[in-house]
Formats: C-alpha cells, structure tokens, sequence
C-alpha cells in the first residue's frame, strides 16, 4: 500500500503540515508543533485533547469514546477527540486554549548548600619539550610525563584523541591545554592555554519539564538556567502511560529517548547563546530524573518499572560519554547520571537529599518531594529511610474537572469568606480564569473545611445556604468562578469528586510519611524541619497544606518550601565529585520501604482519607484553630 | 564537473569495472580485485606495474616515468605502467603475471612457549533469584551480587547491555551465563548455559602479510589459521611509502585503515567458518603490528614515525572496542593491542621476545626479526637492549632486478658448482622461475661468494671463466637461470648492484647486532641463542646466512630460525593476562638504541659491507672453511 498524504492546518496559528492518511490529529499536531494536552496518553480517556474541526475534506467517524466524553452538544459544534480522529483528507481544526499546553510558570530553581569547588574535571596548560633523537619519548608518553611531575600516577586517554595527538602536539608547537576527567582520564587535548574555559552542564528531567543549569567549572558559578516542558508529554502525561508506550509500540523507547535529548541539546544550545559559551567546551554533564526518565533517557527498557516488584534495571551511578548519547558538548565530554533508590525513589530524589542536607544533620527531618509520584524520606545522620507513594497527579491538576498545570490562566490561590461563602481568587498571568492549578486546589478544599463547606470526610454539607454550591449535572459541586468572570464561557467549580482525588492524593503522601516515621518510632514532634520540595511546592500556602492534612501537624515555621532541588542538588554534584561520592554512599544507605508490602499502610492511608485526618490528635493546632467549624 | 565513468576489462580474468574517467589503472585494478604489484606505491619509480594496453578508446599519453622504465620496444607492444597510465576512455588490460601479487608460500605460524591458561575474559553461569517484594534489588546489582558470591570484587557493564538487561533476564527467565573481561566487566549476558562457548582472534599485522589465529579460550587450543597479503600493499609495498601516503592525501589513512580492517574481518569470517564458530562468539582479540601498522590499525596519525626522531604517538598497551573499529566480533569484544618500544621496534616485536622467551633466560641471546625493517634484540632476564635498522627490502625481493617474494615462481635455494659454476635452483610451487626470492638472494651470494666468482666486497672477479657471468646493458650479471628455463622469456640474473643491495641490508642488520653487543660488552662467543625470526626465516639457509654475514659467526646449532613469532606471542598475550602485563613490563624495561645517533655505527656500517666482514677475525669459521678461497 502507498502512504497516501494529506494536509492538516492547525488554527489559530495557521501552521499546516503534511501527515500521512490515517495518523491522529495529535500525532499530526506534534508534527506541525502544535502542542495539545494528552493525559492518558492518546488513549481517548482523559478528554483533555478536544479541537474543533473547522474545514474536512473527508472525517473519520466519531468513536465510542468520543461519544462518551464528548457532549451531543459538542459533538454537533464540530468538537472532536484529537487522540481519537483520523486523518483521512485534508483538514482545518482549531484548538482551543483549554486543550493546549501553554508557557507554564516554572519553577526551575531550588535551594542549595555551598560545597567545595572539587570538579571531576580539570584543565592544565602543558609546555613540552620537543622530542630529539636525545629524547625519544613517544607523544602520549611525553604528555603523562608532564602530568606525573604535576602529580598525577596513572593517566588514560580516549583513543580519538590519541588519533589526533600527533597532529595536535605539532601544531601547537607543544603548547597545549588538556582536559583531565577523574584525575586520570584525558579527554581533550587543545592548543595554547585554555585553562580558564571549562564548563558543565546539570539537567534534571522530570515528567513534565526539563530543567538545565550551565555552571562554570573554573568558579562554580551559575552562568545560565533553561527550562521547557518535557517533550514527552506527547507520549502520555505520566511516566506510567510512557513506559506502556515502550512496551506496546516498537521503537517508542528511541523515540521517547530522542525526544529528551532533543530538549536537553536545546536547553544546552540556549543556556549557551546567554552565556557565551560554545557547546564543545562544556566537558560534563551531570543528570537527574525519577527512575523512568533516568532509563528512558539511557535508553534502558524500564519494563520492571510497571511490573511488581517495580525493580530498576540498576541503582548505582552511571558514566556514558555525552557522545554516545548524541548529547551536544564536548566530542569527549563525560555525562555522570546520579543513582536511583528504587523504581520509584529516583536521582532526583537523591538530589532532593543532597540539596536539602538532610543526611548531614543531627535532627531529624521529613522530606517530601510531591508530584505525580512522591517521594518521602525521614531521618538524619545516621539512618534515612524513604519510600514512594503514587500520589496521582491531582496536585499537578489532572484528574481535576477543571484542574490545570500551574500555568497562565490556573486559579493559583483562592480565600473564601467564612460567612458570606465568597471567593476571591489570583490567576497566573492575571488572565481570565480557564482553570485551578494545585496550589488551588489544596487551598479550595483546605478553605471549604475551614469554612465548614465540607466536613471531616470532604462531603459538601447538605445545610450550607450559598448558590456557589449547586447540583450540576446530578453532582454537588462548588462554584469557585462564575461562567461571567471566567475565560472558558463556563462555571469554574470544585466537585465533590475532585475533593476525593485530592484526598486520596494527600492520604497516599502522609500514609508514606507516617509509616516512615513509625518504621523509625518518630512522631510529628520529633521533627525538626519539614522540607515539601517539587517545582510547584513554591507557591503552596503551608497553612493549606498543613488543613488538608497533606503535610504533618508541625509549627509553620519547621515547613520550607525549597524548590526544584533536584536540579540544585545535580549542580552540587556537577562541581562536587565528593558529592557523587555522597550520593553513591547515600544510594547504598538510605533503606527503601515498599508500601505496597507495608502491613500498616492500607489502615494508615484510610485514616489519612480524613481532613485532617481520622484521628483528631494528629492535627491539634488545627483542631484548636478551627474549633467546632 | 560531472564525473564520467569508463569500463576497464583486466585480461586473462575478464574482470570487469566501472570507474571515474582520470584514475589510474593501478587504483582501478584495486577495485576490480586484480592484484598489480607496485613496490613504490604508485609514484611511477619501481616499474613494477607493467601491464598491456589490449584495446582502446582513448588513452592517455606516456608519461616520462614510463618512457624512462620502458624499452622502446615494451612501450611498442604496448606495454604502460599502471600507475602512470590515467584512464581516459573503455579499455581492455593484459596483467602479465611477473605483475601479479600471486599466492605467497606463507609462513605463518611460529614457535610458542607453553603459558599458563588465564584469559582476560571468562564466562560465569548464573541462576538467579527472581525478584519479590521482599527482594527489590535492581537487575544489576543482582548479577552483582551473584557474581560476588562468585569471589568478585568491583563489577561494572557495558551501556548497551544495561539497555537490554531487564528483558534478557525476563526472557532467560533469570537464567544466564555472562562474560566477564578483566575480572570486573560485563561485556555480554546471554541466556541459558554458555560457559563453553568463549573464543578469542590474535592478529599479527605484517607489512606484507596478515596472519590470525582463531583460538579456544576455554581450552586454549588453536582452532584455525589463516593469513592473507596485506591488501595495503596497493598504497605501496613499505610502511614508509604508506605513511607518505597518509601526509600527502586526504583520507588515506582512514583508507588504509579500513583495508587493513576488511582485511582482517575477512580473516576472521574465514577462521570461524573453519571451526564452525560464530563471530560474535569471540570476546576478545589481540593485535600486534610494527609501529606504522599498529598506529594506522588504530586509525592513529603516523607522522611521527617517518620524521627524525621517529617517535611513535603512544608505546604502552591499549584496551578498545572491536566494535569503535567495526571489526566482526561480539558487539561488546575488546581488542587489546600489546605496547610498542619504538617508532620501528613494534608490537610484533614485543611478541618475538614473548615468544622466545629471551626474557626469562640466564644465557644471551640474540634476536633478529629480518624484514623491511629490522629489530634486533640481545640480552637476558637482567637486561635487554634492541635497535631497529632500516636494512631495506632487498631480503623480501625488492630493489633487486629479478627479486620478488616468496611466492609462486620465485627461485629460493641455489647452488653453484664451484668447479663448472653451473647452478641448480628450487622454484616455489616448482613452477618455471620467474624471478629470486630473499633465501634465493641470499644463497646466490654467499655461492658466488663460496665459489670465488665475487670478491669480499662482492665485486664480481675479471678473471673468471664461465659464459654466466656477463656484461648486459653495460653492466657485470651472473645468470641464475637461462631465458630458455625461464617463464618469463629472458634471463634471471644477479647483477653487480643487487649484491650491492643484499651488503647493504645484512651490513645493517649485521652493524645493528654489533652496536648492540657492544653496549652490553659482549662478543659473538657469549651468544648462547641466535634466534632469526620472521616468516621468511624458516627458508633462509643458515650456512648462507653466516657466510653472507648477516648472522654473527656462530655455531650453526646455536641458531634458530623460529618463524612467525609476532602471531604466536600474540596468541600467548591472548590467552594470558600475565603474558600482556610481562608485555607492558618488557616495553618499559627494554632499552631502545638509535642507531642514528650511535656513534660507532657508521664505521661499523662500512665494515659490515664486506663478505663476511672486514675484520676476518669476526667470522673465523668461514675463513678456515673458505681457505683462500
């Protein structure tokens, strides 16, 4: 059969592309750069991805999920599943700002602790003697001499670089730089002295987006932060949807692998341009991610990652050269992936740890990095213990009605009045309303217990008098922007559902956290310091987040917010090979707690359904604060 | 410009080829697979080349290189030097077979020293536990852990086997058997039981020829041999021709890289068909080589290696991937390539001492590798030193009028009657003679030596009557064979300045065998062993050898002639670690002397010149046996 073409325009924006006959609308925008949302992956469930078709030559017939999702109302407005519609001819389609992926507010950077400035690589400027029929030494014999008397005892070097030895040493007269990785590796050898122009690179991969730091090595200092959405997202929102890609579609391991190198090269290219700095004299790279993108990005199949026992392929650090991943820097350049805990307690977490300080303390500390997946660590110097728990990505919006990513148009922070029941709201980008993101969200439903709108369980209270809680649809829900105010011609609610998705996601976090501290005997009061880490964590109010039961009952003044400290800690490393060493140590150290095989969990993440919680002495403070309400 | 495109036909194979108008026929015989001979490397000097023009549709005209090297007479019948000769239009070619490389007699295997079987790689059988809740070690470290039951220490992995690691354990159902390089590398997890299955390749890289042994690591057992002409010889018959080549055009030594590499993937293909094993069964491969193969091997810069002082780019041993050099083996085999000493005392040479095993012994030796290049070695366990010496290609056939290699045709014994000075000769493949080989030239001397019909200094004498010897072209020759014995229509000749090429090779084999025994104050009679190496070695008539002077004056049953020692050190380095560690020892240890810069050397040249030598002190045995002769 010949591949028979046809042409998509894609409105607003007008950009056209050419697909084959019988790809999905969403594959057709992905090509033409047109970036529609996709929770589940294209698997016609999430309806996130509706587009209007403006002009066909020819449609594919509507499908049973379509019919499902999408209203007779919509249906006959033209709207269709971008996941589920075949190209079959030529096309116009408009997409609708609630269906696409915008600038999102990143939080890219997070806290860090000073270390010492101790690189795995290093350069050092060389001036040979020129070989006579007195001195015979061969080239790389002459060059490790050099070294010796600088210190050095074995030195190695990469066999492209001994091809273009001979060369390089007599064009530069014998006046050269090179690039020492590990204190016994050469990996680049340059004419002249070049000693002050080495740079490395620190990228973080998460789920949603990518984040990279361009560091000079010579002074450790921070030249440059990039940061985008993780291109993956066209293969699923979360990294379970991605793996099962990988496991039912050949060659999507590549593509999923392609698309993050793609995104780091980019990051590397413009962090670059803003420093001045050219790719090639970048000479490390230092990577961290969960474990799915941490094998994904080695291009490791992360099969054991869906399957109980969730096993990794490895745990400990791993050294590729960048070249073989097709990373954009130095021919030579080495990239340092940082190791993983287990399936679920990634690199990332480890920077999180290394960032925070936590294992270097006397006190005793809870960590809690909260995304789709969380990761919860307590304990100090001398013993940590963490585990995961699948929170869901409700904290990042979905599985929401109206729930979005914390970007222009998400309701970031909401306040409703005890009495008269009204809300007030702040929107990111002082847009109109087209959704709430989760800090919203935790503040909704922390504001309607506060209130009294919901009741220790979350059910909305059948005798609350306010025409902000309505039937819709056959469900109570809670109307937190008016169809007048909002950007989306529609009620922007939170529905008795919605608060059930928050709950479950925050029972998963503090079942994960109480079980830790109990493996360890600990209570709230022997924590000394909360640390809620995650790009989005900045903009949680802690007062929230301590009502709604997701973070233990301490004194706000314990809970920091601390940022993206998985690509701060990935820095740390990058200037630090004694925080590799660290986090190598730490890799082995920290114990792993499978709460899936944990006796206690089920009972614990059952009283943590409650607001805050079933037990009423595990939140005093809020008790007393919100007395009898 | 558009490339235009002629046929070549080469005749008597009717071997046909398209090329670009304006290549020689030289290059276009290289693509037909037509093997021309060219000593000079195409620079239109060695005259080698000769082919005849059949047919025609243009052709370009005579160039003053091929009107200086042929007769009038050949250049009427049409004969051109391929080289020389551009092609312009369809052509039709006669090779004549004095023109051919031609099947050498190869001598390829040499004496070996029986070593201890140890491997660098070594397979293990796992049976592993399958992973549970209570048991969530990632893959990796539960290989890690099993091999370290096994005794293991530090274990590492190639990448692209981490890539494929979860479903091969899944798929072997956690049953595998893995290779281990150098005690902590994985290089290959395969499922089920395959410890039996482990084998290794050793090459020698000659100038000339190739030479692998396909060997059992299991048992250490030989399993097949095969060599092959070192299809660089079409870049020019010496290391220094080929090297030129490489300073003068673009991409030469990627080239001749690539050639020596078909070549020796070719011998592999061959090996394993042979033993009935597969080629990604081997794991490993060693490789020797002179300096100049060894560096081109490796796609190294040679330009050291042809400049005073000739300092090769690297001397120690070197570990890589069979796969960055795109030779046939496992995806992860290694090459380890054993040290060099010197810009022309290489790794083969290394090897001749490994497999001589002059190292380990009380009594001195003497070592002479006779080739192109020379490598002489004396000494024992407490001390060696060796030099290198250019003593030219006359021992190979070259530079001689009639000489050529050890192949079909060539004449390699002769005997002179010293009373009819009539000659008897052996023909390789006891064809009709077509010209001399090294053992040929080499007894013609020291018979007309013997037979008084040349003097000490190898003048022929004016008073001897025999119709061979005769003046041709102005110049004194002694015929060998007649035209009528002959295959190629003319006599077979000794002329006055091919004795004066073969003085000059063994007077410098013979200078640097002396420079070096006087380094170390010792005299012929200290010499315990006198080991002559070097696939030509075996045929040398070692009375011809003294006579000639190329071997000091010793007892004849103190001289060895052990073949191809390069392959068989090679083959010990394979199957023993500790051999390559001696190797690494023996390259650091043993003392180069640069003959150029000997002072003693020139005078000791000079006196080397004459038959025996100068000083008739030095070779008293010929002199008693000779009389006055």
């Amino acid at each position: 059969m010949v591949n028979m073409k046809a042409s998509v325009r894609f409105e607003p924006e007008g950009r056209k592309v050419s697909v084959d006959i019988g790809c999905t609308l969403l594959e057709a925008s992905a090509q033409a750069g047109v970036r529609i949302r996709s929770e589940c992956g294209g698997k016609g469930i999430c309806g996130k991805c509706r587009v209007i078709i403006v002009e066909s030559q020819k449609i594919a017939e509507i499908s049973r999920n379509e019919r499902e999702i999408l209203s007779p109302t919509e249906l006959g407005r033209g709207y269709r599943l971008a996941c589920c519609t075949k190209v079959m001819g030529d096309l116009v389609v408009f997409v609708p700002s609630q269906s696409r992926i915008v600038i999102r507010r990143i939080q890219a950077e997070g806290i860090e602790r000073p270390v010492k400035l101790e690189p795995a690589i290093k350069k050092y400027h060389l001036v040979l003697p020129k070989p006579t029929l007195q001195d015979i030494r061969p080239d790389f014999e002459r060059v490790e001499t050099a070294l010796k008397q600088k210190g050095f005892k074995t030195i190695e070097i990469e066999r492209n670089l001994l091809s273009e030895l001979p060369e390089v040493l007599r064009r530069a007269e014998w006046n050269v730089t090179v690039t020492i990785l590990d204190g016994r590796q050469i990996i680049s050898v340059e004419e002249g002295n070049t000693e002050n122009m080495a740079y490395g690179f620190a990228v973080d991969i998460g789920t949603s987006k990518i984040v990279g730091y361009l560091v000079d090595l010579v002074s450790g200092n921070l030249l440059s932060i990039k940061s985008m959405e993780n291109p993956q997202i066209a293969y699923g929102e979360d990294v379970i949807s991605r793996i099962n890609c990988t496991l039912t579609r050949t060659n999507a391991l590549n593509e999923l692998q392609k698309a993050v190198i793609k995104a780091i090269n980019q990051l590397i290219l413009d962090a670059c341009l803003d420093a001045n700095v050219k790719p090639e004299e970048i000479y490390e790279i230092v990577v961290v991610g969960n474990t799915a993108m941490h094998h994904i990005f080695l291009g490791i199949q992360p099969r054991g990652l869906v399957f109980a026992p969730y096993v990794p392929a490895i745990k400990r650090s791993i050294n590729v050269k960048a070249d073989s991943l097709k990373l954009k820097a130095n021919k030579n350049a080495y990239i340092h992936v940082l190791p993983v805990i287990a399936g679920f307690v990634g690199a990332d977490a480890i920077a999180d740890v290394l960032a925070t300080g936590i294992y270097e303390m006397d006190d005793v500390s809870l960590l809690m990095d909260v995304g789709t997946n969380g990761e919860i660590f307590v304990g100090n110097r001398y013993d940590l213990v963490c585990c995961s728990c699948a929170a869901g990505p409700a904290f990042e919006g979905m599985h929401i009605e109206f729930g979005m990513k914390a970007v222009t148009g998400a309701i970031e922070k909401i306040k409703i009045n005890p009495h008269t029941y009204d809300v007030e709201y702040e929107v990111i980008g002082k847009a109109k309303p087209i959704g709430i993101c989760g800090s919203g969200i935790i503040d909704a439903v922390a504001e309607l217990f506060r209130c009294g709108i919901i009741d220790n369980t979350g059910k909305f209270k059948k005798d609350i008098k306010t025409k902000r809680l309505r039937m819709i649809g056959g469900v109570p829900k809670f109307v937190v922007a008016w169809k007048s105010e909002s950007g989306i011609n529609t009620h922007i609610t939170i529905s008795q559902k919605d608060i059930q998705e928050i709950l479950l996601a925050k029972a998963a976090m503090h079942a994960g956290a109480e079980i830790l501290m109990r493996e360890k005997e600990l209570s709230e009061k022997d924590l000394a310091h909360v640390y809620v880490a995650g790009g989005f964590g900045r903009y949680i109010n802690p007062k929230s987040a301590v009502i709604i039961g997701l973070i233990p009952d301490v004194p706000i003044e314990k809970i920091s917010f601390v940022g993206n400290t998985a690509i701060s800690g990935a820095k740390m490393a990058l200037i630090s090979t004694e925080i590799r060493k660290t986090a190598e140590k730490l890799s082995e150290k920290i114990r792993y707690i499978e709460l899936m095989a944990h006796p206690d969990f089920r009972k614990e993440f059952i009283s943590s359904l409650f607001i805050p919680h079933r037990n009423p002495n595990k939140y005093r403070s809020i008790s007393r604060a919100l007395g009898g309400c």
